[in-house]
């Protein structure tokens, strides 16, 4: 019996196990298997164990035990449908019910979706469309990146873009905000982190979690630093055209003849549908600096996913023609002025700066920490206003940004009201006057 | 300006590229830029590059070019919707519609899926259940190897084991089914492939593209390797409960007490929706060998997913609960019916050896290559079936599997016997006698 034999192997953890080598006709001699049994050594993948989430580990680490006399307000979660006030419009749920009696979408989709939902989306962005699916972020950055390659992400910034590049092998090099210039990006800082394994820069606009809005110029000097280094971007737009009445949204591809933009947008914002998991990605290339690699490489990658469910597909069409205008602007009108409610009654409150947003859904809101030497931090902060106001908020440290916290603006208007006044009371209650008196505006 | 230096790299391909190392604080001399401007070098990434679907390369590769003269048919779609005779149960479709009106189902779902669509999974296969989502195989084979390690697959297989796997740099390592045996695994090929660095062992039954059902037998035989060399197993049984009238389905894991089991299941097929992309993993643990590690390693991969579309999440308690055991019973006897129609009819047919099949939606078929001299392979023979006769079934090497070719028994009775009869009519015209007898059972 030749090619048999044992070998016996550490684990890593000293704890030796047996490994039958058999040989080449199969066979086993079931003495063999006396002498030194297997053992089951089953580890999660590290690639499992490198997809962490940010937000849960603080939030996890966080003890919520909300004041019993107050009922709990959560101005936490960035889902607009957790109160009801913000219902998706009519027509949206009508194209998913017409979907399902068409009976035409059970079938398999082809991986990078319909090619009539994909001409849908072209449509109504007026830009040549690619492939759909309910994880563009995770798509985009997949193909661009390899691992041992950066990508620069804003901070504060949305913390999937970790999340996903952590879990592939991806550095990530923060580059700063500046909440003193309604959260422009530091372009000298950013152009600073550029290096040559910079594959990407992802710019997220309007933002999570600072719901600032970008200026034309903005963006033109972004893209001039991208230009420059021939760095492509990734315009993670799934907030855009939600910016308040008289603000301007500008998508930043028609803003470049240079340089290349994968823009990644979808239904769960504008629509009021984040459940559903429809996503797409618009692909703007110039003079073929993507070229039909990376298109192959999109195609390639959706065939790991096989594409978002096809009722919503089916219904994508019908729900980007027939939504009317009305709904988006009820949408934008209600967060705006929820948005003003708060701002306003946060600027007057001592100890918090509230940077006014123009777009999205969100309002970050300082924390003068001098004034509040009972607390730590904006975790310890946010933690206790949960225990005593039965209001949370989620620290900003989940963005990699302290002394801050994020409120979601999509609750109704008498819980914003109500939420506020509370956040008042805390601030009175655990505000102390600094004999150093300092403004982070100042700094 | 302290820490600036021109880095002067090679891409790989003899190209040099210049690449602008800034200083500390950022700031760039504009007479650098001049001296070597950086140029766009966008990449796809190893993994988008790495995922390759051997059926489509394969497919893509052939010359499809139909008789004019014959309506086409095609035997090659895996997909039970394709032709409208085969439609999902109305109470399957109006669970859809009450998630939709409940508006209940449009935002955020837990990673993991709703804990009601779960449990309402674990009470159907009275199991316990975990994380429900759209991609159920890759997140089972994601959670449990390494890049480095090596997965057991079956041959003939299901492509998207190899694809998924290959893109993760794992390797894949083919035990082969005897067709001879009704497809049952070759247990001495299978135990002679596992290493140190085998990580699982997927068991696919019902089977794609074999259509085979492994007796209980069988099925402990394949628990025993797996419990003598420790290795987990990942039971594909999307098509678990699709199984001939008079023929046994039985799941994996309630045989054994020792092996560890991911069993992956989903909607797909048995509700005959596979574009609404849910799917689950319910995990049979024994003796803590996943521990409770390999289940937050399945939470942390499904937080990179986010879930499947939450309408069908809604749905789902429903759908498993609500639909009628008639609506399974007539798939089964029509998948029955229509697979006897062309077994029958492909046996009396010389050079071709049908294997019956007892479940699935599947048929296999040899060719007897010595009596097809004029084809060099089974691409060959099924892409001049096509010409000729209109008739598309998938060559099996798009399985690993050369000189066979797979049927799906799904499309309408009418268009079964007339692709059998095209069948016969271009197998008459090509067979040849050959002086030398052989049947591969003989081998």
């Amino acid at each position: 019996m030749e090619n048999k034999s044992y070998l016996i192997q550490s684990n890593g953890n000293g704890v030796h196990h047996g490994m039958l080598h058999v040989g080449k006709n199969g066979s086993v001699n079931p003495s063999d298997l006396k002498t030194r049994k297997p053992r089951w050594n089953i580890r999660p993948s590290e690639m499992s164990k490198n997809t962490l989430n940010p937000i849960r580990a603080i939030v996890d680490g966080m003890k919520l035990t909300p004041n019993p006399d107050k009922p709990m307000i959560a101005l936490s979660i960035g889902d607009p449908t957790v109160f009801g006030n913000l219902p998706t419009d009519d027509n949206v749920l009508q194209a998913m019910k017409d979907a399902i009696d068409s009976h035409k979408y059970n079938g398999y989709a082809p991986s990078v979706g319909y090619l009539h939902s994909r001409e849908a989306v072209a449509k109504f962005y007026s830009r040549p469309a690619a492939p759909l699916e309910g994880k563009a972020i995770e798509l985009a950055i997949s193909v661009l990146c390899n691992p041992g390659q950066n990508i620069l992400v804003p901070c504060p910034g949305f913390s999937l873009y970790k999340t996903l590049a952590v879990s592939l092998g991806i550095q990530v090099k923060l580059y700063n905000l500046l909440p003193e210039k309604s959260w422009e990006i530091d372009l000298q800082h950013l152009e600073s982190l550029i290096d040559e394994k910079t594959a990407c820069l992802i710019v997220n606009n309007p933002s999570n979690p600072c719901g600032s809005v970008y200026t034309k110029e903005h963006l033109q000097h972004i893209l001039l630093v991208a230009s420059r280094h021939c760095i492509p971007i990734l315009a993670d737009e799934i907030y855009g055209d939600m910016v308040f009445p008289g603000c301007g949204f500008h998508s930043m591809a028609p803003l470049s003849t240079d340089v290349p933009i994968l823009s990644c947008g979808g239904l769960a914002k504008r629509w009021l549908v984040p459940g559903w998991r429809m996503g797409w990605i618009l692909i703007h290339d110039r003079n073929q600096a993507f070229g039909p690699e990376i298109r192959e490489g999109l195609v390639k990658l959706s065939q790991r996913i096989l594409g978002p469910c096809t009722i919503v597909q089916g219904a994508l069409e019908s729900i980007l023609n027939s939504t009317p205008q009305e709904f988006y602007c009820n949408t934008v009108s209600f967060l705006k002025s929820n948005s003003e409610i708060c701002y306003t009654a946060l600027s007057t409150i001592p100890g918090l700066t509230p940077v006014k947003p123009s777009g999205a859904m969100y309002l970050m809101v300082g924390i003068e920490m001098e004034h509040f030497p009972e607390f730590q931090s904006d975790v310890d902060f946010t933690e206790r206003l949960v225990t005593e106001q039965s209001v949370f908020c989620l620290p900003a440290t989940a963005f990699e940004y302290p002394n801050f916290f994020r409120i979601v603006v999509t609750v109704p208007e008498h819980m914003m009201v109500e939420a506020c006044s509370r956040i008042r009371e805390f601030c009175n209650l655990h505000y102390r006057a600094s004999s150093l008196e300092t403004n982070y505006l100042d700094q």
